[in-house]
Protein backbone atom coordinates (compact mmCIF):
# COMPACT_ATOMS: atom_id res chain seq x y z
CA UNK A 1 0.00 0.00 0.00
CA UNK A 2 1.26 3.18 -1.08
CA UNK A 3 0.68 4.84 2.49
CA UNK A 4 1.11 8.51 1.78
CA UNK A 5 -2.20 8.63 -0.30
CA UNK A 6 -3.83 6.52 1.71
CA UNK A 7 -6.88 7.56 2.74
CA UNK A 8 -8.60 6.65 6.37
CA UNK A 9 -12.32 6.97 6.71
CA UNK A 10 -13.68 7.83 9.94
CA UNK A 11 -17.39 7.32 10.32
CA UNK A 12 -18.81 9.09 13.91
CA UNK A 13 -17.43 12.28 15.29
CA UNK A 14 -18.33 12.13 18.96
CA UNK A 15 -15.32 13.11 21.35
CA UNK A 16 -13.85 9.55 20.50
CA UNK A 17 -14.04 9.47 17.11
CA UNK A 18 -12.61 13.61 16.95
CA UNK A 19 -10.06 12.49 19.05
CA UNK A 20 -9.08 9.33 16.55
CA UNK A 21 -9.61 11.19 13.31
CA UNK A 22 -6.98 13.80 15.08
CA UNK A 23 -4.78 10.66 15.86
CA UNK A 24 -4.87 9.14 12.29
CA UNK A 25 -4.23 12.65 10.49
CA UNK A 26 -0.56 12.12 11.61
CA UNK A 27 -0.32 9.52 8.95
CA UNK A 28 -2.80 9.60 6.37
CA UNK A 29 -5.50 11.84 4.62
CA UNK A 30 -8.39 11.99 6.82
CA UNK A 31 -11.81 12.10 5.89
CA UNK A 32 -14.86 12.52 8.48
CA UNK A 33 -18.60 12.25 8.77
CA UNK A 34 -20.55 12.37 11.13
CA UNK A 35 -24.61 12.69 11.21
CA UNK A 36 -24.12 15.84 13.24
CA UNK A 37 -22.13 18.15 10.99
CA UNK A 38 -19.26 19.37 12.88
CA UNK A 39 -18.17 23.16 11.83
CA UNK A 40 -14.59 23.05 13.49
CA UNK A 41 -12.56 19.85 13.07
CA UNK A 42 -9.22 18.92 13.57
CA UNK A 43 -6.35 20.15 11.07
CA UNK A 44 -5.63 17.82 8.12
CA UNK A 45 -8.98 16.15 8.71
CA UNK A 46 -11.84 17.11 5.92
CA UNK A 47 -15.43 16.37 6.40
CA UNK A 48 -16.48 14.31 3.77
CA UNK A 49 -20.23 12.97 2.89
CA UNK A 50 -21.22 9.26 3.82
CA UNK A 51 -20.70 7.97 0.33
CA UNK A 52 -16.90 9.34 0.09
CA UNK A 53 -16.35 8.38 3.97
CA UNK A 54 -17.19 4.66 3.08
CA UNK A 55 -15.16 4.50 -0.01
CA UNK A 56 -12.25 5.59 1.82
CA UNK A 57 -8.89 2.59 1.81
CA UNK A 58 -10.07 2.14 5.35
CA UNK A 59 -12.71 3.03 7.70
CA UNK A 60 -12.82 3.27 10.78
CA UNK A 61 -16.34 3.27 12.64
CA UNK A 62 -16.77 5.19 15.97
CA UNK A 63 -20.42 5.34 16.51
CA UNK A 64 -22.05 4.03 19.85
CA UNK A 65 -22.16 0.34 20.02
CA UNK A 66 -25.43 0.49 20.41
CA UNK A 67 -26.01 2.29 17.30
CA UNK A 68 -23.25 0.34 15.31
CA UNK A 69 -26.17 -2.52 14.06
CA UNK A 70 -28.20 0.15 12.08
CA UNK A 71 -25.09 2.26 11.10
CA UNK A 72 -23.45 -0.49 9.37
CA UNK A 73 -27.28 -1.48 7.73
CA UNK A 74 -27.58 2.16 6.45
CA UNK A 75 -24.14 2.08 4.76
CA UNK A 76 -23.14 -1.32 3.99
CA UNK A 77 -24.11 -0.62 0.35
CA UNK A 78 -21.48 1.80 0.04
CA UNK A 79 -18.42 -0.30 1.53
CA UNK A 80 -16.63 -1.97 -1.54
CA UNK A 81 -13.47 -4.00 -1.71
CA UNK A 82 -10.85 -3.03 -1.51
CA UNK A 83 -11.56 -1.01 1.63
CA UNK A 84 -10.57 -2.72 4.97
CA UNK A 85 -13.38 -1.68 7.68
CA UNK A 86 -12.53 -1.34 11.31
CA UNK A 87 -14.67 -0.81 14.29
CA UNK A 88 -13.30 0.96 17.97
CA UNK A 89 -16.00 -0.59 20.12
CA UNK A 90 -15.22 -1.29 23.60
CA UNK A 91 -16.46 -5.14 23.32
CA UNK A 92 -15.46 -6.85 20.50
CA UNK A 93 -17.57 -10.41 20.22
CA UNK A 94 -20.74 -8.18 19.21
CA UNK A 95 -19.43 -5.81 15.98
CA UNK A 96 -17.29 -8.73 15.23
CA UNK A 97 -20.12 -10.66 14.27
CA UNK A 98 -22.21 -7.37 12.74
CA UNK A 99 -19.00 -6.99 10.60
CA UNK A 100 -19.00 -10.41 9.33
CA UNK A 101 -23.17 -10.80 8.95
CA UNK A 102 -23.47 -7.15 7.33
CA UNK A 103 -20.54 -6.15 5.46
CA UNK A 104 -19.83 -7.76 1.31
CA UNK A 105 -17.96 -10.90 1.59
CA UNK A 106 -14.74 -9.08 -0.19
CA UNK A 107 -15.11 -6.57 2.26
CA UNK A 108 -11.77 -7.13 4.40
CA UNK A 109 -12.64 -6.52 8.63
CA UNK A 110 -10.32 -5.89 11.51
CA UNK A 111 -11.38 -5.21 14.92
CA UNK A 112 -10.18 -2.78 17.30
CA UNK A 113 -10.29 -1.63 20.83
CA UNK A 114 -8.04 1.35 21.57
CA UNK A 115 -8.56 1.27 25.69
CA UNK A 116 -7.54 4.81 25.58
CA UNK A 117 -9.58 8.23 24.72
CA UNK A 118 -9.42 11.34 24.84
CA UNK A 119 -8.58 11.70 28.63
CA UNK A 120 -6.14 8.91 28.83
CA UNK A 121 -4.56 9.77 25.80
CA UNK A 122 -4.29 13.77 26.13
CA UNK A 123 -0.67 13.76 27.14
CA UNK A 124 0.11 11.11 24.08
CA UNK A 125 -0.72 8.03 23.50
CA UNK A 126 2.87 6.22 23.98
CA UNK A 127 2.62 2.96 25.90
CA UNK A 128 -1.07 2.54 25.75
CA UNK A 129 -3.14 -0.81 24.94
CA UNK A 130 -4.60 -1.28 22.05
CA UNK A 131 -6.55 -4.92 21.27
CA UNK A 132 -6.54 -5.88 17.51
CA UNK A 133 -7.91 -8.78 15.57
CA UNK A 134 -8.03 -10.08 11.95
CA UNK A 135 -11.57 -10.69 11.98
CA UNK A 136 -11.41 -10.97 7.66
CA UNK A 137 -7.95 -10.27 6.61
CA UNK A 138 -4.95 -11.11 4.69
CA UNK A 139 -2.13 -11.51 7.02
CA UNK A 140 -0.06 -8.17 4.78
CA UNK A 141 -3.00 -5.97 5.64
CA UNK A 142 -2.81 -7.04 9.54
CA UNK A 143 0.62 -6.33 9.43
CA UNK A 144 0.74 -2.62 7.83
CA UNK A 145 -1.94 -2.20 10.66
CA UNK A 146 0.00 -3.91 13.13
CA UNK A 147 3.12 -2.36 12.06
CA UNK A 148 1.30 1.47 12.10
CA UNK A 149 -0.04 0.83 15.59
CA UNK A 150 3.63 -0.10 16.83
CA UNK A 151 4.63 3.23 15.40
CA UNK A 152 2.65 5.09 17.43
CA UNK A 153 4.09 3.39 20.11
CA UNK A 154 1.30 1.95 21.56
CA UNK A 155 1.30 -1.40 23.18
CA UNK A 156 -0.20 -3.97 20.45
CA UNK A 157 -2.64 -6.96 21.94
CA UNK A 158 -3.85 -9.15 19.86
CA UNK A 159 -6.64 -11.23 21.45
CA UNK A 160 -9.82 -12.80 19.74
CA UNK A 161 -13.21 -11.04 20.69
CA UNK A 162 -14.42 -13.52 22.74
CA UNK A 163 -10.89 -13.61 24.95
CA UNK A 164 -11.29 -9.75 25.02
CA UNK A 165 -14.57 -9.90 26.18
CA UNK A 166 -13.81 -11.93 29.10
CA UNK A 167 -11.18 -10.27 30.50
CA UNK A 168 -13.05 -7.19 29.69
CA UNK A 169 -16.22 -8.10 31.56
CA UNK A 170 -13.82 -7.62 34.46
CA UNK A 171 -11.07 -5.56 33.58
CA UNK A 172 -13.26 -2.86 32.38
CA UNK A 173 -16.60 -4.07 33.11
CA UNK A 174 -16.24 -3.77 37.13
CA UNK A 175 -14.31 -0.23 37.21
CA UNK A 176 -16.87 0.92 35.30
CA UNK A 177 -19.61 -0.50 37.32
CA UNK A 178 -17.80 0.32 40.46
CA UNK A 179 -17.22 3.65 39.44
CA UNK A 180 -20.71 4.43 38.77
CA UNK A 181 -21.82 3.00 42.25
CA UNK A 182 -19.49 5.15 43.89
CA UNK A 183 -20.51 7.83 41.99
CA UNK A 184 -24.50 7.30 43.15
CA UNK A 185 -23.08 6.93 46.68
CA UNK A 186 -21.22 10.99 46.36
CA UNK A 187 -18.33 10.11 47.73
CA UNK A 188 -16.32 13.34 48.75
CA UNK A 189 -12.79 14.26 49.88
CA UNK A 190 -12.08 14.05 52.76
CA UNK A 191 -9.02 15.55 55.44
CA UNK A 192 -8.54 12.00 56.65
CA UNK A 193 -8.71 10.03 53.04
CA UNK A 194 -6.32 6.94 52.88
CA UNK A 195 -4.45 6.53 49.58
CA UNK A 196 -6.57 3.76 49.56
CA UNK A 197 -10.41 6.01 49.27
CA UNK A 198 -7.88 8.51 47.25
CA UNK A 199 -7.71 5.78 44.36
CA UNK A 200 -11.71 5.20 44.76
CA UNK A 201 -12.24 8.35 44.01
CA UNK A 202 -9.90 8.51 40.88
CA UNK A 203 -11.87 5.40 39.42
CA UNK A 204 -14.81 7.97 39.91
CA UNK A 205 -13.32 10.20 37.94
CA UNK A 206 -11.74 8.13 35.09
CA UNK A 207 -15.21 6.42 34.89
CA UNK A 208 -17.78 8.79 35.21
CA UNK A 209 -16.15 11.16 32.56
CA UNK A 210 -17.25 8.71 29.52
CA UNK A 211 -20.88 9.05 28.47
CA UNK A 212 -23.54 7.08 30.45
CA UNK A 213 -24.40 5.22 26.94
CA UNK A 214 -21.21 3.63 26.80
CA UNK A 215 -21.30 2.18 30.52
CA UNK A 216 -24.74 0.77 29.48
CA UNK A 217 -23.87 0.00 26.36
CA UNK A 218 -20.45 -2.09 27.85
CA UNK A 219 -22.46 -3.94 30.25
CA UNK A 220 -24.95 -4.87 27.68
CA UNK A 221 -23.41 -5.70 24.51
CA UNK A 222 -20.59 -8.14 26.23
CA UNK A 223 -21.57 -11.50 26.68
CA UNK A 224 -19.52 -11.88 29.98
CA UNK A 225 -20.63 -8.94 32.06
CA UNK A 226 -23.70 -10.61 33.43
CA UNK A 227 -21.28 -13.31 34.96
CA UNK A 228 -19.26 -10.79 36.13
CA UNK A 229 -22.35 -8.91 37.99
CA UNK A 230 -23.55 -11.85 39.11
CA UNK A 231 -20.20 -12.82 40.77
CA UNK A 232 -19.91 -9.26 42.08
CA UNK A 233 -23.48 -8.53 43.41
CA UNK A 234 -22.89 -12.18 45.24
CA UNK A 235 -19.73 -11.49 47.18
CA UNK A 236 -21.18 -8.36 48.45
CA UNK A 237 -23.80 -10.01 49.88
CA UNK A 238 -21.40 -12.83 51.05
CA UNK A 239 -19.83 -9.65 52.88
CA UNK A 240 -22.87 -8.11 53.85
CA UNK A 241 -24.02 -11.28 55.75
CA UNK A 242 -20.75 -11.98 57.70
CA UNK A 243 -20.42 -8.47 59.40
CA UNK A 244 -24.48 -8.76 59.80
CA UNK A 245 -24.05 -11.86 61.77
CA UNK A 246 -20.97 -10.71 63.36
CA UNK A 247 -23.22 -7.74 64.70
CA UNK A 248 -25.68 -9.56 66.18
CA UNK B 1 7.94 18.13 80.90
CA UNK B 2 11.49 16.55 80.92
CA UNK B 3 11.17 14.64 77.55
CA UNK B 4 14.52 13.12 77.52
CA UNK B 5 14.01 10.66 80.35
CA UNK B 6 10.20 10.49 79.72
CA UNK B 7 9.47 7.04 79.36
CA UNK B 8 6.64 5.57 76.92
CA UNK B 9 4.60 2.18 77.59
CA UNK B 10 2.99 0.75 74.26
CA UNK B 11 0.82 -2.47 75.31
CA UNK B 12 0.36 -4.54 72.52
CA UNK B 13 3.23 -5.79 70.23
CA UNK B 14 1.16 -6.89 67.29
CA UNK B 15 2.32 -5.54 63.61
CA UNK B 16 1.05 -2.10 64.54
CA UNK B 17 2.58 -1.87 67.86
CA UNK B 18 5.69 -3.14 67.01
CA UNK B 19 6.03 -0.27 64.33
CA UNK B 20 4.50 2.46 66.63
CA UNK B 21 7.19 1.23 69.58
CA UNK B 22 10.05 1.96 67.01
CA UNK B 23 8.68 5.22 66.03
CA UNK B 24 8.33 6.02 69.42
CA UNK B 25 11.76 5.10 70.19
CA UNK B 26 13.72 7.87 68.35
CA UNK B 27 12.77 10.27 70.98
CA UNK B 28 11.64 8.40 74.34
CA UNK B 29 12.50 5.62 76.61
CA UNK B 30 10.08 2.90 75.29
CA UNK B 31 8.74 0.07 77.65
CA UNK B 32 6.43 -2.58 75.90
CA UNK B 33 4.18 -5.29 76.86
CA UNK B 34 2.52 -7.75 75.52
CA UNK B 35 0.09 -10.66 76.19
CA UNK B 36 2.64 -13.24 74.10
CA UNK B 37 6.08 -12.17 74.50
CA UNK B 38 8.46 -11.16 71.78
CA UNK B 39 11.69 -12.53 71.26
CA UNK B 40 13.16 -9.73 69.72
CA UNK B 41 12.91 -5.87 70.09
CA UNK B 42 13.43 -3.15 68.02
CA UNK B 43 16.50 -1.50 69.27
CA UNK B 44 16.04 1.33 71.76
CA UNK B 45 12.31 -0.65 73.35
CA UNK B 46 13.19 -2.45 75.93
CA UNK B 47 10.21 -5.29 77.03
CA UNK B 48 8.84 -5.41 80.62
CA UNK B 49 6.12 -6.19 82.62
CA UNK B 50 2.49 -4.93 82.75
CA UNK B 51 2.88 -2.88 86.08
CA UNK B 52 5.82 -1.30 84.44
CA UNK B 53 4.57 -0.38 81.02
CA UNK B 54 1.31 1.17 82.89
CA UNK B 55 3.29 3.26 85.45
CA UNK B 56 5.04 5.42 82.24
CA UNK B 57 4.49 8.77 81.88
CA UNK B 58 2.51 7.91 78.78
CA UNK B 59 0.85 4.55 78.10
CA UNK B 60 -0.39 3.93 74.23
CA UNK B 61 -2.51 0.89 73.20
CA UNK B 62 -1.81 -0.57 70.76
CA UNK B 63 -4.02 -3.78 70.73
CA UNK B 64 -7.28 -4.80 68.36
CA UNK B 65 -10.78 -2.71 69.36
CA UNK B 66 -12.46 -5.65 69.90
CA UNK B 67 -9.99 -6.25 72.77
CA UNK B 68 -10.06 -2.80 74.21
CA UNK B 69 -12.34 -3.07 76.86
CA UNK B 70 -11.25 -6.26 78.39
CA UNK B 71 -7.33 -5.02 78.52
CA UNK B 72 -8.69 -1.86 79.42
CA UNK B 73 -10.73 -3.94 82.33
CA UNK B 74 -8.12 -5.95 83.31
CA UNK B 75 -5.47 -2.76 83.56
CA UNK B 76 -7.35 -0.04 84.92
CA UNK B 77 -6.12 -0.55 88.71
CA UNK B 78 -2.33 -0.50 87.43
CA UNK B 79 -3.12 3.19 85.48
CA UNK B 80 -2.71 6.27 88.14
CA UNK B 81 -2.43 9.83 87.42
CA UNK B 82 0.31 11.74 86.15
CA UNK B 83 0.21 8.69 83.60
CA UNK B 84 -1.28 9.64 80.23
CA UNK B 85 -3.46 7.30 77.89
CA UNK B 86 -3.87 7.40 74.34
CA UNK B 87 -5.58 4.39 72.52
CA UNK B 88 -4.65 4.39 68.83
CA UNK B 89 -8.19 2.39 67.25
CA UNK B 90 -9.53 2.66 63.83
CA UNK B 91 -12.53 4.22 65.65
CA UNK B 92 -13.02 6.63 67.89
CA UNK B 93 -16.16 6.84 69.60
CA UNK B 94 -16.22 3.89 71.17
CA UNK B 95 -12.08 3.42 72.75
CA UNK B 96 -12.70 7.27 73.90
CA UNK B 97 -15.94 6.01 75.69
CA UNK B 98 -14.35 2.85 77.26
CA UNK B 99 -11.57 5.16 78.24
CA UNK B 100 -13.46 7.78 79.99
CA UNK B 101 -15.76 5.33 82.11
CA UNK B 102 -12.78 2.96 83.23
CA UNK B 103 -9.82 4.84 83.43
CA UNK B 104 -9.94 6.47 87.14
CA UNK B 105 -10.74 10.11 86.89
CA UNK B 106 -7.25 11.73 87.21
CA UNK B 107 -5.84 9.89 84.73
CA UNK B 108 -5.67 12.35 81.12
CA UNK B 109 -6.63 10.80 78.07
CA UNK B 110 -6.13 11.29 74.44
CA UNK B 111 -7.55 9.36 71.46
CA UNK B 112 -5.46 9.01 68.49
CA UNK B 113 -6.06 7.12 65.14
CA UNK B 114 -2.44 7.40 63.16
CA UNK B 115 -3.97 6.86 59.57
CA UNK B 116 -0.72 4.88 58.34
CA UNK B 117 1.18 1.40 59.67
CA UNK B 118 4.52 -0.68 58.61
CA UNK B 119 3.04 -1.09 55.06
CA UNK B 120 1.98 2.87 54.29
CA UNK B 121 4.67 4.32 56.51
CA UNK B 122 7.45 1.99 55.24
CA UNK B 123 9.48 4.40 53.67
CA UNK B 124 8.82 7.22 56.61
CA UNK B 125 5.67 8.84 57.53
CA UNK B 126 6.25 12.32 57.09
CA UNK B 127 3.33 13.43 55.35
CA UNK B 128 0.99 10.86 56.70
CA UNK B 129 -1.99 12.21 58.71
CA UNK B 130 -2.60 11.31 62.59
CA UNK B 131 -5.98 12.19 64.27
CA UNK B 132 -6.17 13.52 67.62
CA UNK B 133 -8.41 14.59 69.83
CA UNK B 134 -8.06 15.45 73.73
CA UNK B 135 -10.96 13.62 75.35
CA UNK B 136 -9.58 14.24 79.03
CA UNK B 137 -6.32 16.29 79.06
CA UNK B 138 -4.82 19.75 79.73
CA UNK B 139 -3.46 22.31 77.26
CA UNK B 140 -0.12 21.74 78.13
CA UNK B 141 -0.27 17.97 77.44
CA UNK B 142 -1.98 18.37 74.30
CA UNK B 143 0.62 20.64 72.68
CA UNK B 144 3.19 18.26 73.84
CA UNK B 145 1.73 15.33 71.72
CA UNK B 146 0.95 17.55 69.07
CA UNK B 147 4.43 19.51 68.86
CA UNK B 148 5.77 15.89 68.99
CA UNK B 149 3.62 14.76 66.01
CA UNK B 150 4.52 17.45 64.16
CA UNK B 151 8.04 17.08 64.74
CA UNK B 152 7.99 13.78 62.85
CA UNK B 153 6.65 15.20 59.88
CA UNK B 154 3.14 13.99 60.35
CA UNK B 155 -0.02 15.67 59.17
CA UNK B 156 -2.41 16.45 62.43
CA UNK B 157 -5.57 16.52 62.12
CA UNK B 158 -7.34 17.32 65.42
CA UNK B 159 -11.06 15.81 65.09
CA UNK B 160 -13.71 15.16 67.79
CA UNK B 161 -14.29 11.40 68.24
CA UNK B 162 -17.73 11.32 66.49
CA UNK B 163 -16.60 13.40 63.42
CA UNK B 164 -14.11 10.93 62.89
CA UNK B 165 -15.69 8.14 62.89
CA UNK B 166 -18.72 9.31 60.12
CA UNK B 167 -15.96 10.59 58.07
CA UNK B 168 -14.15 7.27 58.48
CA UNK B 169 -17.08 5.13 58.13
CA UNK B 170 -16.70 6.34 54.48
CA UNK B 171 -12.82 7.03 53.45
CA UNK B 172 -11.78 3.64 55.52
CA UNK B 173 -14.90 1.83 55.79
CA UNK B 174 -16.01 1.68 52.26
CA UNK B 175 -12.29 1.64 51.15
CA UNK B 176 -12.10 -1.62 53.18
CA UNK B 177 -15.14 -2.98 52.52
CA UNK B 178 -14.47 -2.77 48.63
CA UNK B 179 -11.49 -4.36 48.94
CA UNK B 180 -12.41 -7.53 50.91
CA UNK B 181 -15.26 -7.45 48.20
CA UNK B 182 -12.95 -7.22 45.13
CA UNK B 183 -10.38 -9.95 46.75
CA UNK B 184 -13.27 -12.64 47.05
CA UNK B 185 -13.85 -11.79 43.60
CA UNK B 186 -10.78 -13.48 43.27
CA UNK B 187 -9.60 -10.05 40.76
CA UNK B 188 -6.29 -11.15 38.68
CA UNK B 189 -3.83 -8.98 36.69
CA UNK B 190 -4.50 -8.48 32.86
CA UNK B 191 -2.84 -8.07 29.76
CA UNK B 192 -5.72 -5.60 29.13
CA UNK B 193 -5.89 -4.03 32.36
CA UNK B 194 -7.50 -0.37 32.13
CA UNK B 195 -5.72 2.08 34.50
CA UNK B 196 -9.04 2.38 36.58
CA UNK B 197 -8.70 -1.70 37.16
CA UNK B 198 -5.17 -1.61 38.22
CA UNK B 199 -6.38 1.12 41.13
CA UNK B 200 -8.73 -1.67 41.73
CA UNK B 201 -6.39 -4.00 42.22
CA UNK B 202 -3.72 -2.43 44.43
CA UNK B 203 -7.22 -1.28 46.66
CA UNK B 204 -7.16 -4.81 47.07
CA UNK B 205 -3.33 -5.35 48.35
CA UNK B 206 -3.54 -2.32 50.11
CA UNK B 207 -6.89 -3.42 52.56
CA UNK B 208 -6.31 -7.03 52.27
CA UNK B 209 -3.22 -6.82 53.84
CA UNK B 210 -4.39 -5.97 57.15
CA UNK B 211 -6.20 -8.15 59.59
CA UNK B 212 -9.29 -9.68 58.91
CA UNK B 213 -10.28 -8.72 62.54
CA UNK B 214 -9.39 -5.53 61.79
CA UNK B 215 -11.82 -4.96 58.87
CA UNK B 216 -14.82 -6.21 61.28
CA UNK B 217 -13.53 -4.07 63.87
CA UNK B 218 -13.94 -1.14 61.72
CA UNK B 219 -17.14 -2.20 60.26
CA UNK B 220 -18.57 -3.04 63.99
CA UNK B 221 -17.72 -0.40 66.25
CA UNK B 222 -17.74 2.25 63.97
CA UNK B 223 -21.21 3.68 64.81
CA UNK B 224 -21.65 5.25 61.04
CA UNK B 225 -20.54 1.81 58.65
CA UNK B 226 -23.94 0.28 58.91
CA UNK B 227 -25.54 3.66 57.38
CA UNK B 228 -22.53 3.60 55.00
CA UNK B 229 -23.20 -0.41 54.34
CA UNK B 230 -27.10 0.29 53.48
CA UNK B 231 -26.33 3.54 51.29
CA UNK B 232 -23.43 1.35 49.29
CA UNK B 233 -25.97 -1.89 48.79
CA UNK B 234 -28.93 0.56 48.20
CA UNK B 235 -26.20 2.27 44.96
CA UNK B 236 -25.77 -1.35 44.03
CA UNK B 237 -29.07 -2.23 43.78
CA UNK B 238 -29.69 0.90 41.93
CA UNK B 239 -27.62 0.29 39.15
CA UNK B 240 -27.79 -3.50 39.00
CA UNK B 241 -31.78 -2.87 38.81
CA UNK B 242 -30.83 -0.45 35.67
CA UNK B 243 -28.77 -3.00 33.64
CA UNK B 244 -31.09 -5.62 34.42
CA UNK B 245 -34.26 -2.99 32.77
CA UNK B 246 -31.95 -2.21 30.30
CA UNK B 247 -31.45 -5.91 29.03
CA UNK B 248 -34.81 -6.98 29.33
Amino acid sequence: MGDRKMTVGVYGLGRFGLFWARLLSGRFEVKAYSRTKRDELPAGVTWAGEDDVCACDALFFCVAISAFEDVLGAVRGKVKPPTVVFDTCSVKVFPAGLMERLLDPGVRIIATHPMFGPDSGSAGVAGLPIVMYPVRADRETAGFWKDYFLSLGLQYIEMDPAAHDREAAFTQGITHYMGRVLADLSLKKSPIATLGYRKLLEIVEQTCNDPWQLFLDIQRYNPYTKDMRVNLHRSLEKIYKILDDESK
